[in-house]
């Protein structure tokens, strides 16, 4: 069974004969069914003997809480009012709210928010177009765009179902970085009708943060949105990863002693995440890259490649590589998962050239489990938090999008995202690099300042600013 | 010249000589050229014989500012350092903010209010969609849509021009009655257009108000939403003025003791707003009604009219009266207009029926200036907030998406529009009714829980409820 988690807790109204020892007996009989007890809270009244006791508990899972319940109800004297999961009340109503950012005090400050004194600022922007960044909220506003068809790891659950994804977004956004986003879940059958969609949509907002939409429609509705807007346009699942995974490289290859320009590095899975790994990678400097995906390495020979792929087979994976994965793997410096659970095997790794590289970031469960290599890989990450180094997007996207709206960026650059992976390695120090520390965690409040600032400034180097 | 607002205020920073009497120049000067001071705060701070005061002055004009600093600046020992335009700085990053409604103190919040938690809410939604409804911000979120093309008086400016009057109008929305609201400005070139795109957004929101699209268009746009979609849509610029006009009216005929079935009415301006109060009016039971745009009442016999001009011709003017408005008006006990300034004259108001109600609500400018007809209306109301009896959508919009939330409404139904304006009209008690008094302000914070009540009575009397 899995660890009791927050994510699985409940609140547990539970009724309790006045006895001394009941509440030792309650306990003991969640602790011996695996909960796990986060807090308890006595309403201190007593009625009829009867003593009323709040009970937070994590949990493994819900038929895990509803073991716990049994166990509960079991006991003499003790039972189960109501089972609250908490993480569904946590989402009655939704999760974010639209407020004012002005004091609206009385009628004068509503003439100037609204008619009449609105119609000024109107005909300025209706002049001047680029006040529209200065003077609404598209200074400092995101979309989280989705169509709802590849949401975590539950694949095509629509549009409906992917906003409690995309309303945490805008949550981490807005806690991380200041920046204000707002989810916008489409009803659409194809790339084409995203790509149109956001292009009208565009007045409003002053960055398109693309969120889990299906490889390989994503490649296409990325890159004509890049082409069609004059605002910063980002894929998250695949260059979220992908910056994320260079912050961590950045920082193994310090521990082993190795130079990115002659690293060998071979990926697993060619998805949105794999192939951003693959350019950012190149885009380094590194040199030798394979990806693979279910059919082995992609190389010049295979046919049948889509455009992404395509791309890959031209451009990677130079001497032709091709087998299996394993075969891939042998003598390569760097393995990077972003696949699916099991598919590396401890033999896989030890074919990899001396003090190998593993990010297994396949979620929720790795390619390989790091205990299974611990002795002989150099650094192991995973994309879970519950091992060391994870690999986290939200170390990457609010700082990217702080960064541009900052600089006043028109653009998502190779560059801005090279910048934004080199200043969250940064982040750990030479004193603290450590195998179990190459990259840091989410909460660690450094990380976007630092982000946005090399953003802002890859932004101008690159000269993507507006005018 | 008009009179001075805050809509067109300043903040000055002004440098006085520390003298005595030079206060009392400086606020002379301002008033000697029509500025009115509405505050004044010291820094205290001296500094070489100088005193730094901020005063903020409402004026008539952007020119009238001008003339203002000039007025100060003439004075000896004293100089304007900065003057800023208070609307504009309201403005500078846009007026609404997207925040957390929900707690995120520390990993576990976010491991219940994003992965992994969030994924068993997400497929909670997949398995049974009207979830969407009470798990996220689908709830309680209004899209305000609008293309940009009839914005207030200024006509077709764009989206992103438009922009700070549909943020304005969710302040409103969340102020009035606690509903999240957003912006949606579309760069669009059809009805159609927007109607699709529409679609496409809806899985994210929970109602539609439509606002600032240009007549026929706007029809079109309406009708084809409320059709194709499972929750409320409605058009402000249409139905709101005619609920807060049909509020209106059902006060004032109190007043003049006449009752709906034999009112005779004519109505100047047939888009938006004039259609929607013809179709309101028939439908609270008004038979006689005459609409007239441009070219006279429309009849029957008249060729070439849109869509709406077509059902009016069909609907209203069963006598076939045409000729010119004032024709029209001849013997009415009814006029409102929603067309532009200056189009009635006295005489028009002294042909009609004795005791006559005039509502001229041309915005800025009314049809008729109410001081003109004082003597011989009476009732008189405008769109202006400077006389009495202002007919403001305000009054309307925020309660109706209230009551539609809170009663889980899929459609607004003429009868809850009707609804609404009866719960207006009664925020007047039968005590303070009065001619200039058949109307509340805009701040009678009785009004939208009213409104909202009515609403969702008649919505469930209508069966319009999401099962």
């Amino acid at each position: 069974m899995s660890r009791p988690t927050a994510a699985f807790s409940a609140t547990l109204e539970v009724d309790l004969a006045h006895e001394p020892g009941t509440l030792g007996r309650l306990c003991t009989a969640i602790g011996d069914v695996g909960g796990n007890i986060r807090a308890l809270r006595g309403f201190g009244k007593v009625t009829g003997g009867v003593l009323r006791e709040e009970v937070i508990v994590d949990a493994a899972s819900e038929e895990h809480v509803m073991k716990i319940c049994d166990a509960v109800n079991g006991l003499d004297g003790i039972s189960v009012i109501t089972a609250t999961d908490r993480t569904f009340r946590m989402h009655e109503g939704g999760k974010l709210e639209t407020v004012s950012r002005i004091e609206l005090n009385d009628t004068d400050d509503l003439s100037m928010a609204y008619t009449p004194g609105v119609a000024r600022v109107c005909m300025a922007i209706h002049e001047t177009p680029s006040l529209a960044h200065e003077l609404t909220i598209k200074r400092n506003t995101v979309a989280i765009v989705s169509d709802g068809t590849a949401v975590l790891g539950l694949g095509d659950i629509g549009p409906e179902a992917a906003m409690p994804v995309m309303e945490g977004k805008a949550l981490l956004f807005k806690e991380f970085a200041g920046v204000d986003a707002f989810p916008i879940c489409l009803d659409v059958s194809s790339p084409d009708e995203i790509i149109e969609t956001v292009i009208r949509l565009a007045p409003t907002f002053g960055g398109i943060n693309l969120e889990d939409i299906a490889a390989p429609g994503a490649f296409e509705v990325e890159t004509r949105l890049r082409e069609a807007l004059d605002i910063p346009v980002f894929h998250d699942d695949q260059h979220g990863t992908a910056v994320v995974a260079l912050a961590a490289l950045e920082n193994s290859i310090r521990i082993v002693g190795k130079e990115m320009q002659t690293l060998r590095c071979v990926i697993l899975g060619a998805g949105a995440a794999g192939v951003a790994i693959a350019k950012i990678l190149l885009g380094r400097g590194v040199s030798d890259v394979i990806v693979c995906d279910r059919q082995g390495p992609i190389h010049r020979g295979r046919e049948g490649l889509n455009d992404a792929k395509q791309w890959l087979a031209e451009n990677t994976n130079a001497e032709g590589v091709s087998g299996t994965v394993g075969d891939a793997m042998a003598g390569t410096d760097v393995f990077m998962g972003v696949s699916g659970p099991g598919l590396v095997t401890r033999e896989d790794v030890a074919s990899m050239a001396e003090r190998p590289i593993v990010f297994a970031m396949a979620n929720p469960d790795p390619e390989i489990r790091p205990e299974e290599i611990s002795d002989i890989a150099a650094v192991v990450a995973t994309g879970r938090s519950d091992y060391p180094n994870q690999i986290n997007n939200v170390l990457a996207f609010p700082g990217i999008f702080r960064g541009a709206f900052d600089a006043g960026a028109t653009d998502v650059t190779e560059n801005m995202k090279i910048g934004a992976a080199a200043a969250i390695a940064s982040a750990i120090s030479s004193d603290d690099l450590a195998p179990d520390l190459v990259i840091p965690t989410a909460f660690d409040r450094s990380v976007v300042p630092a982000v946005a600032g090399a953003v802002a400034d890859a932004a101008q180097a690159d000269g993507v600013l507006r005018a």
